[in-house]
């Protein structure tokens, strides 16, 4: 039999069994054509039809209106980092930043290459360990950005910063897209690299309001433009076509599983599993997060002492519990719990950090 | 039994069988760890074990000197048409390029962004199906810049022009990287999307001289810097993890089969049959490349009529020949031999054109 371990890494992530399996059995013969998906045409009906599949479920699973076009890009959040300034920034018009967490400097570090940029709002005070309350943007913004989970952090936006009319919300989901319901027309653009909850490494999913298309200068290189690709269904050039097709049999997994609402239960269920044991630790497990910011998807806590933190990790992963070592800015223990973790996986865990709570303590 | 075609597409390709079969094999488990490749951290000690690997094969595959870097990236050749001028272009010197088809047009409207081009030589008089000859560079270009071979109008660089003193060489090999035994040392730039002939869609080979790293203005956005993708071993952000791994197993397969000069004379031996069969033709079928032009890579060719063309694709087809449809500036047909088709696929090709010469002309 096949060995397979509870993996709680960051990102890349753990997927879903059956699209892994899905993907193994149609590997050489996608559908009878005698090809792999890898070696079609992205021209190929055959493949056109699973990249609109794909577009597809993304639609339906997020509940995304017509006016918002869907976007398989590459280069991850980062090269989204200096996309979204290139595509939306407005002369004399600042764009506006919320500060949680290393993800959002990174985007406000490639905004500041496109003109005037405010933060608006920081958790830094605090080593990011909350959300903001109360921002506000101005009503001459280009734009308001926000990171909506960080995943080095494990703090999470739960609900959505008022913005000034005509003021796009545009927001990050990297690490949360998909994990809960939302109200996609709250926003203007919706990025996420995919190797965190919905496929593998190597493709950016990009929803965008189309009226959000046409303020980026023409004499933009013409692959730094939303625009186009929009206008050819993120084909103008050889898309990532394998890492598509992950999602797509991701997605339907997660269709196939009662979709957005049944996974947001889900995880619901799954990090209250792990901040449950956390909060009744009396301290043996401290979490970073404040309890209103938590995130559902990415728990950080540390342990009394570092080296019980390291015995932890290592106790963990010979009990098959990969990638629980925090990340250096917080320390400390971190468990990644996206949409493709099992519950079993959690309360599995959850079992082990009991057991090593009164072992150790 | 899985069946399998001849898979004749222009890019994404057919790639080897046993690059395939190893990736089935290795799906949910790769080596032991219980998860798949693509569910393996980026910053885990076994992915990057193997991302070490997929850069020492290009390097020893092409005989890379130590002072070029390897960078794996996204985007495809489309990404680099503007990261090269990004990159390379010195205010003042201007950029120069020979015009050999539709991709060199595309990626001399990029370098427009970034200052003056110059287009020192072009075949476009007739329909590029020809290789300039004797091009001239200036001796105060940012560099030259040429596509080492057409995909759509089948042709190819056989011989490499001369470059001034301290003017880099830059070349898109997306559709021949590997095809034959090349001098990395007369290159300052090589680049190559790996859906043709490396792996499959979804990461782009860079291939760079380190001291054309530091030529880049401060003031450009992170992910357009080369400096910064070299100095963190291409995982600056996370990369395409699985292309990266396919592209490893297709390299590992080239080297078993004997690497580049082995795959060069199969190569030659393929693209033989397919041109004599086409001179031996007596006008049935027209290559529309000149003879000293012609590509190893993507044979194009016309038929008397464009009906014949059609019929010609179609009972290709029928015998499970895929992907021979011409590109429509060139119309007719294309037959692409990349590394991964066999010599028993080019064999069976070439009966089918034989018989169809016979019963049809």
């Amino acid at each position: 039999m096949t060995k397979r371990v509870y993996n709680f890494y960051p990102g890349p992530a753990t997927l879903p069994l059956p699209a892994l399996k899905k993907a193994q059995e149609e590997l050489l013969d996608y559908k009878g054509t005698g090809m792999s998906i890898m070696e079609l045409s992205h021209r190929s009906k055959q493949y056109d039809a699973m990249h609109k599949e794909a577009s597809g479920l993304v639609r339906g699973l997020m509940g995304i209106p017509d006016d918002y076009k869907i976007l398989w890009l590459q280069g991850g959040a980062s090269t989204q980092f200096f996309m979204v300034p290139c595509n939306l920034a407005v002369k004399g018009k600042p764009m506006e930043y919320v500060n949680t967490g290393a993800w959002s400097k990174k985007a406000i570090k490639e905004a500041k290459f496109y003109g005037d940029v405010n933060v608006v709002a920081s958790s830094e005070d605090k080593n990011f360990s909350y959300i903001p309350k109360d921002i506000k943007f101005s009503n001459n913004a280009s734009y308001a950005h926000i990171t909506g989970n960080n995943t080095i952090f494990g703090t999470e936006f739960h609900t959505w910063p008022n913005v000034p009319k005509d003021v796009p919300l545009i927001c990050d989901m990297s690490s949360n897209i998909m994990d809960k319901v939302i109200d996609v027309k709250k926003f203007g653009v919706i990025y996420a690299g995919a190797q965190k909850n919905i496929g593998p490494a190597g493709v950016t999913l990009v929803v965008v309001r189309e009226d959000l298309l046409n303020i980026v200068p023409e004499n933009t290189p013409t692959m730094q433009k939303w625009k186009i690709h929009a206008e050819k269904d993120s084909l103008f050039n050889t898309c990532p076509c394998w890492a598509i097709y992950m999602c797509k049999l991701c997605l339907e997994h997660l269709k196939n599983i009662g979709g957005v609402p049944a996974i947001e239960k889900i995880n619901r269920k799954k990090a209250k599993i792990i901040y449950d044991i956390i909060d009744d630790s009396n301290g043996f497990y401290k979490g970073h997060a404040t309890p209103d910011s938590r995130s559902l998807m990415n728990i950080t806590f540390n342990l009394p002492t570092p080296e019980l933190e390291a015995k932890c990790v290592e106790e963990g992963q010979k009990r098959e519990l990969i990638g629980l070592k925090g990340h250096r800015s917080v320390g400390g223990m971190r468990a990644s719990l996206y949409n493709a973790m099992t519950l079993e996986g959690v309360e599995t865990l959850g079992e082990f950090l009991r057991e090593f709570k009164e072992e150790n303590e």
